[in-house]
């Protein structure tokens, strides 16, 4: 089958042995893959990445299941893609599914080794040497993991359903409430599915700021309620304008109903900092932007207005569930993030485009 | 009145005026006043530490009983010491207490300008070219503010109400339940406070960590049930003996009584780091050491593992009431604590002393 091969940091395109479903695994047919800004990072760093990611659990004492990682060998194939809606082509040996062939699937890119699961028999799909992403013509998933895709939705959308995800789970784990306001900074794919799950949660004030002016446009689509261009105004000026001058309004404990979560989307060195230093005493901020860089902060402030900093990654199987169905019933309109549609041999331009936040927000692969 | 004034960086001991009680002030003699770990980095660093915090409170939207810090003068007098007991002499106008003449009391460390108070209306004690703290033979208190020292309880043991009320409120915040494990790391004063605040809060699993024999000792009297010298152990590898290997016991969400909390109680930069990289999944840490620098922290560790990070400081009115009940039914025994006494001559000197911890933990000044 033709698959984009990442291979000691070079994109091509090439013939690769198609996978064959074992047991609990279903063999589909790559319909539609979102491109994830991780992977255009992975692709150059992305052995810093699994490094960081071994040094922080050695010695942890929970496996989590992004271990496999460490064993990535950046010098034999890997093939990305974990945004991915297929077909069922095949379903193997104690399947654990009532998907059926034929029948369009999603799933979390996890495969699980063992029904039923312990914690060592879950591995990542895309980001591996062993299971390959949606960029390319085929894939294995796991069988209990899989979930119909509904049929009156569209198969792009349903595309959709791994990256607003992760915007559900930051808005989950933020503890924010409605009556909260929310700053979201940064307004890339993740910020965008942020702000599209603040909005379904009911969050009546989303200050969203990004440089881009076609990203500020997008917010406003997904539920902003006001847009900041970061170069010429703050957002947390904004906020006090929203909420309150200082003094005014001096509740801004997050999950009080009157309260602040700020939503750090950008993942570039400096951003933890600055949300820190302009934070209202006893704020939240929530880390969804990954920096795979070191960053400095100033803990006095984070000590002196006692802030409270969360880092959140993924989502959970319910979450990932949850995204599915919002899509389907059109509680989230992620029709405006899809900005372009590549085949195989367009990858690697599209991975080049994607840096240019006035051309793109989504980019989607049909193998 | 006698008194150690902070002018210029030097402490020196001088006569300078008494102050007089106004409306809702009430003067005291003071009779003992602990010294602080901030107080000694005050002298060098007050400076930096005031600027930081005018920083951080720049357009925040709320105000903090720390605001007024924005405008000291280190030119001019500043008698630190914010955690002292008074003799009443003398009530001001409108006093608004039920203590009198004669009567022990303790405080928290703020004055209140107006009755009822605004947000504007609070002014720090010790930190302050206005209010001057307990190194001086008499200082003004709030009246409103007053909590009598019961009967029976030592002069001395009432001076560590403030600093017990820091580990009160860094566990009241940290969510620990019990059930949960706790590592704190470093048994400095702030250390010792935590570890006497998580066994009054019925943690059993406390693992503490320093490098001195003589804190570690501490350590234990105050309740840890297993102390580490970091120099040859690493207290995480003692929590995963303690409480299971890696994947025996995977949920470490603190709040869940079967999760982890660590309390960064050393405050040096490259802690936060370090906490954050040996850090289980999902666990929380609770800053309470007071980290004056700028820091290096891997954004990584924290995403990788969805960790969550809360800087605390100070405590709530009702925590330290709750302080000076514990300590005077016994249920929190800081006799230990108590390493020298010496009168305002030897506070210098005393400051010197306490960078040596085979020496001391707190020591208290008797005016």
């Amino acid at each position: 089958m033709r698959a984009v091969v990442l291979r000691n940091k070079a994109l091509t395109v090439e013939n690769i042995e198609a996978p064959r479903p074992a047991a609990h695994q279903v063999l589909v047919t790559t319909i539609a893959c979102g491109i994830c800004g991780s992977d255009l990072h992975f692709v150059h760093h992305g052995e810093r990445m699994a490094a960081l990611s071994a040094e922080g659990s050695s010695g942890s004492s929970s496996a989590s299941s992004s271990s496999a990682s460490s064993t990535l060998d950046f010098s034999r194939n890997i093939v990305m893609g974990h945004e991915f809606v297929g077909r069922v082509e095949e379903l193997g040996p104690d399947a654990y599914t009532s998907a059926k062939v034929g029948e369009l699937v999603v799933s979390i890119p996890v495969m699980m080794t063992a029904v039923p699961p312990t914690d060592d028999s879950f591995r990542t799909i895309g980001y591996s040497n062993e299971f390959n992403g949606g960029y390319a013509e085929q894939m294995l998933l796991s069988g209990p993991l899989l979930l119909r895709v509904p049929n009156a939705l569209s198969v792009e959308f349903a595309a959709l359903t791994e990256p607003m995800a992760v915007g559900l789970h930051a808005v989950n784990k933020s503890g924010i409430v409605p009556g909260d306001a929310a700053v979201v900074h940064g307004c890339g794919p993740v910020g965008l599915a942020v702000i599209a799950a603040l909005r379904l949660k009911g969050i009546e004030t989303i200050i969203a700021s990004d440089f881009s002016p076609k990203r500020r446009d997008l917010a406003t689509v997904m539920g902003a309620t006001q847009v900041i261009d970061t170069r010429t105004y703050d957002p947390m000026d904004a906020l006090l304008e929203a909420v309150g001058r200082p003094g005014v309004r001096t509740a801004m404990i997050a999950g009080s109903g009157s309260g602040l979560v700020q939503f750090e989307c950008v993942g570039v060195p400096g951003m933890i900092n600055t949300s820190m230093k302009r934070a209202p005493r006893a704020s939240a901020i929530t880390v969804v932007g990954a920096c795979m860089e070191s960053d400095s902060i100033q803990p006095m402030f984070g000590i002196s207005k006692e802030l409270s900093v969360s880092f959140v990654l993924g989502y959970t199987p319910e979450e990932f569930a949850g995204s599915l169905r919002s899509i389907a019933e059109g509680e989230i309109d992620v029709a405006p993030l899809i900005t372009g549609v590549v085949g195989l041999d367009d990858v690697a331009t599209a991975f080049s485009d994607l840096a240019n936040p006035e051309l793109h927000a989504k980019i989607l692969v049909r193998p």
